[in-house]
């Protein structure tokens, strides 16, 4: 048995997933562990899709509630989404089986700004949580659970469930021990302010406190987390990452912005590695993050002594950048700090800190509302994540993606977003490779030509036509046309292609 | 010269508003003083309408860009927009002349949320702020300012104005000193936790300190604030206040709520004075508010000893409760906390208090989508105000609307909003006179069913089609179709009915 299992008692409830899925029943709502392929469980997930499957060819119905705290892995999502053993999924995913059968209305999903997901839960919005499945690096002689590559809603989930089961992966380093900072706020109605000032404030205990009487198994793994390699970085990621750095630029030139300390949150993906790629030439020195999550970029600004922390509630690394961390965490650790997803994403901190959110979306429309989860209004991608709780709060909020897609079939700049998951309240700057637009203190008519400027050539005659009709029939504040207001998404649909 | 100007430096200030516009010229940034027409400077807005006017005259060009707290009055924002005094106006407005020119193309509008609106001004997006013009109740010796009925963004406006005119207001009454509650949240890199747990908390001074060398005007008035009457709260709204009273009553039976200090917020009009009648002949005890403003049923629950404290940024009163508040502010200042918008609207705050959020809304579409603000996608009515700072940070955000308006012709429940200021993520509960509908932990397609029970009853079959229709085609997440997703809306333009 693992040495890193120190509590006498919890030793003696180690078994077999397939021994621990007896504690999972069907209709029950099941908190894990795991955010963006880090830190889910490894084992327990397979053995309840199994269970499924057995339970289904007796005929009998077996389908859980599964919340996590955002995507997870195909060992994870996948298998159980494959498996029909979910009823219900939430705040976010992103697998491509989960995906196929939400569309096609195999199970339901609800896609929640991740500062509420725990939060719900807490509140009772769901009725009881039953089980939490949480994978840890170890656990301590007194029972405390060291967390592996990322906290997510673990606190909550195992605060709230009736029975625990961990998972003890001894793929995850040791050296991860010291990088959590848990910390709970009180409950309702005695909250008091989280005190975090700045982005690296530890306020908490490098440790979760379980009760550990509801622990029903431990489940012993040695398996990696999902970490997908990026790609090389193209030239159009490159330059919307130099149009992102104009922009910071700018904003030092207006006195709105320092060299020193900028605070970065940044979407995962291959452009906000282009980004923090720029930034490793950039003048800008001791950046921060405060954001979601840890990414190759911010361990090279690490590296580079350009970044001095970076405050996260996973990891999201590449394999090779995974295995260096395994190696070096005991050094990466003095950088890093990872919190409960419910104060990563707080609004509260966030606010306070005064950070620059960058994220992605798959559409921005003349007027700056943002579409970041549903192609052509229908069909969801993956789902809003984070990116709601830092926008609104950001001190700056920036979109950032290519104006176009499937070799120009979409344009990102539409003349209506198809759906509307930041309004034209929040987006500030929209970025694309042909520059950045810049919203703030614009009425909705003033936005258009600035948005329109960072669309693709060949779209922006369209969106001019369209603006052009929208405005012949009535003036108003928000000119639209309904009637072919949604038509770049209808010819898409119809001819595969917005043109 | 009024009593009511304390500091002798300033009784040299004393002049008339035409004489003080002098310090507002063209193209200037002008922040106000003014919140939900309560506050509002009463002379220099007729004033600058006047200098505007007389400009136009000899062929010169004169406008400026505006920023209050929000809505003001005829003899504000009113005779401003009459005089195309404006090039420029944000956060929020409800005046008829200024919707009209905005509509029309003669004024640049953003809608902003109110917990932005300060911040925006305080970090620089606006360029430099030349003039604040606040209307107090006095000024003391020391050359601090009483507020008078609210205190909006005025202490951001004071703080970074660089010329100051001060307007004393004798209508307003005296004992209103102690109820404001001035805190300034440090200016970055330096903020911190704003130290309010619990909605009367009392963090600040009742005053605002000045640089008092920046004042180069004090302007005496003795005028009203605007105080609109309400309509005798009719059946539908008896109704809806009924229901969401029943939706309280779940909460509590579900051990969510409790009948002692339940903390609300709530937006202005008709249905929220029905909900707090409600809650007059309610179980509820120790109601408390924590809202934007003060309204005329929070006074009847004062009275009638069912709330204990309504922590608010200014007054929204009828004239009869105006009149009352004027005689009795003495005894009201014990309940009533006034704060500065960035605290009454903070998320940091909204979220840890723990409140019921409820706002009017014009439309919500099938999946939760909330329109506040446009008609028919394009024309603006008043906009977002604070309903995103509490919507998104509340512990139950709802949305109140009768089902329909304009005599049937328009549906507030349609199959995909128009505009969308509230998103799916946000919204949680729908009410109109025909139920609740609770979407927690729903998926967008087990939305469906429980928007369109509270639909108007001839519009539910033309729901029902466009749900079956956006189905056909293609199962998905979120079904829309495409060619039909605006049809009521394209079918209320053209005919004049959704139906």
């Amino acid at each position: 048995m693992s040495e890193r299992i120190g509590h006498h008692g919890l030793k003696s409830k180690v078994m077999t997933a397939q021994d621990a899925a007896q504690f999972v029943s069907h209709g029950d709502n099941v908190g894990i562990s795991g955010f963006t392929g880090a830190a889910y469980p490894k084992a327990m997930p397979t053995a309840i899709a199994e269970k499924a499957k057995a339970q289904h060819q007796e005929g009998k119905e077996f389908a859980i509630n599964l919340f996590t705290g955002a995507s997870t892995a195909p060992d994870c999502d996948g298998v159980l989404a494959e498996a029909n053993a979910l009823a219900y999924r939430m705040p976010y995913q992103s697998d491509p089986i989960m995906r196929n059968s939400i569309n096609a209305g195999g199970m339901n999903y609800q896609d929640i700004h991740l500062s509420h997901s725990a939060l719900q839960v807490e509140q009772g919005f769901f009725g009881q949580l039953d089980v939490a499945i949480v994978e840890v690096t170890r656990i301590t002689e007194e029972g405390h659970l060291i967390p592996s590559s990322g906290v997510g809603n673990n606190v909550e989930y195992l605060d709230n469930a009736q029975r625990i089961i961990i998972e003890v992966n001894e793929w995850q380093s040791l050296d991860l021990e010291g990088m959590a900072d848990i910390y709970r706020i009180p409950r309702l109605p005695n909250r008091t302010a989280i005190p975090i000032n700045n982005s690296g404030d530890r306020i908490g205990t490098p440790y979760i406190d379980i009760d550990v009487s509801k622990v029903v198994a431990v489940v012993e793994t040695n398996a990696p987390d999902r970490n997908s390699p990026f790609k090389p970085i193209d030239e159009v990621s490159k330059q919307i990452a130099g149009h992102f750095l104009d922009f910071l630029e700018g904003e030092v030139r207006a006195g709105r912005l320092a060299y020193d300390r900028y605070i970065m949150q940044s979407g995962v993906g291959n452009v906000p590695n282009a980004v923090m790629a720029g930034l490793l030439d950039s003048k800008f020195e001791n950046i921060q993050a405060y954001t979601e999550v840890v990414q190759d970029g911010m361990i090279d600004l690490i590296d580079a002594e350009k970044m001095t922390v970076a405050s996260a509630t996973s990891f999201a690394l590449s394999p090779e950048y995974a295995e260096r961390m395994n190696n070096e965490a005991a050094r990466y650790r003095k950088y890093l700090v990872t919190r409960p997803l419910q104060i990563s994403n707080h609004p509260e901190v966030i606010r306070r800190v005064g950070l620059i959110a960058s994220n992605g979306m798959i559409e921005a429309d003349i007027y700056g509302n943002i579409n970041s989860t549903h192609v052509a209004g229908s069909r969801i991608m993956n789902g809003i994540g984070g990116s709601g709780d830092f926008t609104r709060n950001a001190y700056i909020s920036t979109f950032i993606s290519p104006s176009e897609a499937k070799n120009g079939a979409i344009s990102a700049i539409v003349p209506f977003a198809s759906h509307v998951d930041h309004t034209e309240h929040d987006a500030m700057v929209v970025i694309t490779e042909h520059g950045f637009a810049d919203l703030r203190g614009l009425s909705p008519r003033a936005r258009v030509p600035k948005m329109i400027s960072v669309a693709a050539p060949e779209y922006r005659p369209l969106l001019e036509e369209y603006f052009a009709r929208a405005q012949k029939d009535s003036a108003a504040h928000t000119p639209h046309d309904l009637a072919t207001a949604l038509s770049f998404h209808s010819n898409f649909l119809q001819n595969g292609s917005m043109k």
